[in-house]
């Protein structure tokens, strides 16, 4: 798409990151229309492009999951700009004054959030992230540097370029505000671009967003493995607990917030497991499970121990039956990967030490694990699903995107009259 | 002091953290007083392993800016102890709820704040850091592995002991929550712990932690250089613009939010810069300068290009003439490490313009850059201060040592029933 070097690509996006920092909102707001207008009015060359994208997927084999995340239709075309239009209708993220302090009279600290500069988003497949991330990025001030797919490229190629033109369209000066770069070796590139970039944020198989973790200095925000968990405690209510597991595993099961494993209480296990393990069945799911589980269903097989560890993104479950909720959050803090788990119990007491205990992103309560997302949660939009320990957590919308800074103002203190024993002043440290 | 491999260390760090995680706030404050009663009842126990370590230190020849933040004496025992009380005084960081959404009728999400884990905090020379780190880490519901300077080592391992005695005495199973280790080897071996650590904390020289930044997969907490800048505008009022110059240079020469580089307007210049260099000259300050600057004082001597980068912690100060507000902020983003600059003007419109644009943790209108620190800015106390654009930036207090997760409540809802074209439900995203 462009001739540039990745330090140069870079580079444009820290230059052009200063200037979006100070953009208003109702001037971001502008660009989203602009760029949501763009699509809508372009569906036929982004289908067209999306048509090439497909075939040679046909040609190359590429597996049918990934053929239905790339396929692009007139509807899903038009999902795309109305997101970005969703996008323009949340709040301004930046800017916002998040504390103030009186730190002494006429010493004012204000704490106010700020973008965080440069972005660099590197995901596969479904094209539809590249205005969701693109979006996400601008209304949150920074500048981001996107890298899909190889089998989405032509896609990507003119939804770039739409976003860019009606960017430009605005803010001529702006343009760089979303850039593309298309190859692994621009990828390894970037990498290394700790100076110029402040964040990565990878989508894609576990293995892929390892390798990133591996090979950068930049912080890196995303989740590798997906293992989340169902618990079904013995006050379960069976049919809420069936439902919630069928759709925990099945609504969507290559997501990473559908689970790999079910827990099962010792005491419910036999009321429960013969019927779920036959729906299981029913819809295609592989089961195994340990050596417990194999005598309540011959639709199980022992599992091996390394698959308690797996995540399948796939028709595959295995269950473990537990003798209480200590084993069962203990079983969880160790194999789970710190995504997304829920509790089915009637007993809101043992509910409640489920979700304080429970060392996840996400923890639920009769509630599928799938409602583990960035729309569902309210947020808008995601730019992912986070299992850092730090910064953001969970999904990630336009509150992950922005940090802040403090800002004092002052009529000439210095620190001198503050400190020692003969200090002429003292802190008042009034929050206002 | 403790013959554990590293991992077993940190392995014994994750466990005690997941206990620690349900601490009460009085439950955690009950620790804090009794570490502050165990430092403040052993002075003499403490002061003697000081004397030890300012034996050695003086055999090894030692710097003196080094030895003196070595040493302890009555008074700053105590004010250790009271340090530990101020942090047991401020409020529980932990389970704060944060938001709370209605997603639907019967499904409420919560985030709620929780601690990261584990925390390695590494540092140098001053022995205050050991109680300091521990408290703000224990109140926060974090483990903590210290690694202390070899200077100190006698000093740390008695603060150490003490801290952990006095967890014991409330809860003997929690004494893990603070563990030290002491050699460099050590260290390496944590910086590899990262299924079991979750955030690194190093303080010291510019080297060391760039050395940590470059060798771990652990995100890092932190500042390398402190490059922090003044300029003086058009507009300024000379004697606040002096003072608080005066301050931000000397009021501690080695901290790491003290001057490197002053800026002032050409206009300005003829009136200020001989008094100022005077009186910097007066204190020992070396001056290097553009060749502007030059002209106006034959105390300045021309700077070399690399020295506009350079942190020198130390009695020198690199002067540059500039022709407007937006060259300043300029030079300041692009040499400044985005620590500490201040503006000083009369012209709250300018101030306002610097207070916006300039990309640094801690910006400031007339006041000096040394009011960046936790203590002064209401935070109770700093595990220290953050350069990164994630997580946290400027003086880290107890909020830096939060995350949170979600929590969702509900009654059987499944994400099917919200999917599609013919869902039965929707949301309503209600805040709450």
């Amino acid at each position: 798409m462009n001739s540039l070097s990745v330090t140069e690509i870079a580079k444009r996006s820290r230059k052009v990151a200063f200037q979006l920092s100070r953009l208003t909102a109702q001037e971001k707001d502008r660009v989203l229309l602009a760029m949501a207008e763009a699509i809508s009015a372009n569906s036929e060359a982004i289908l067209s492009a999306n048509k090439q994208d497909l075939e040679w997927a046909e040609q190359e084999k590429i597996d049918r999951p990934l053929i239905s995340r790339l396929t692009l239709n007139p509807g899903k075309v038009q999902g795309m700009a109305q997101g970005i239009r969703s996008v323009a209708c949340l709040p301004n993220p930046v800017g916002v004054r998040e504390k103030t302090t009186e730190l002494d009279k006429g010493l004012i600290l204000t704490r106010i959030s700020c973008p965080i500069g440069v972005i660099g988003a590197i995901f596969e497949s479904r094209p539809d992230a590249v205005p969701q991330i693109a979006s996400l990025c601008f209304k949150s001030g920074n500048a981001v540097i996107l890298k899909g797919g190889r089998e989405a490229q032509n896609s990507n190629r003119v939804l770039g370029s739409l976003l860019r033109e009606a960017i430009a369209s605005v803010f001529a000066d702006l343009v760089d505000a979303v850039q593309l770069i298309e190859t692994r070796a621009e990828v390894a590139e970037m990498l290394r671009e700790e100076d110029s970039i402040d964040l990565i944020i990878p989508r894609g198989s576990n293995d892929f967003v390892r390798y990133i973790q591996k090979n950068t200095q930049i912080p890196v925000l995303g989740h590798s493995e997906g293992i989340c968990h169902a618990y079904i405690d013995e006050e379960a209510d069976l049919q809420k607990a069936i439902a919630v597991v069928l759709d925990s595993k099945l609504q969507y099961p290559a997501a990473c917030n559908a689970i790999e494993n079910l827990l099962i209480h010792v005491n419910i296990a036999p009321k429960v497991l013969p019927e779920l393990a036959q729906k299981l069945n029913d819809e295609g799911v592989q089961l195994v499970g340990c050596e417990r589980s194999v005598l309540q269903s011959s639709l199980i097989h022992l599992a091996d121990p390394i698959e308690w560890d797996t995540e399948y993104t796939g028709l595959k479950l295995a269950i473990k039956i537990v003798d209480d909720l200590e084993s069962a959050i203990g079983f969880i803090n160790e194999h789970g990967s710190g995504h997304s788990e829920v509790i089915l119990t009637e007993n809101s007491e043992l509910a409640e030490e489920f979700l304080e205990k429970v060392d996840s992103s996400s923890v639920m309560w009769n509630a599928s694990t799938r409602f583990a997302d960035g729309f569902r949660y309210g947020l808008g939009a995601e730019v992912g699903i986070s299992t850092n320990k730090t910064h953001a957590r969970g999904p990630v919308g336009l509150e992950g995107l922005v940090i802040y800074k403090y800002q004092l103002r002052g009529e000439g203190q210095t620190v001198k009259e503050y400190s020692g024993e003969n200090s002429s002043k003292a802190f008042t440290h009034l929050p206002l």
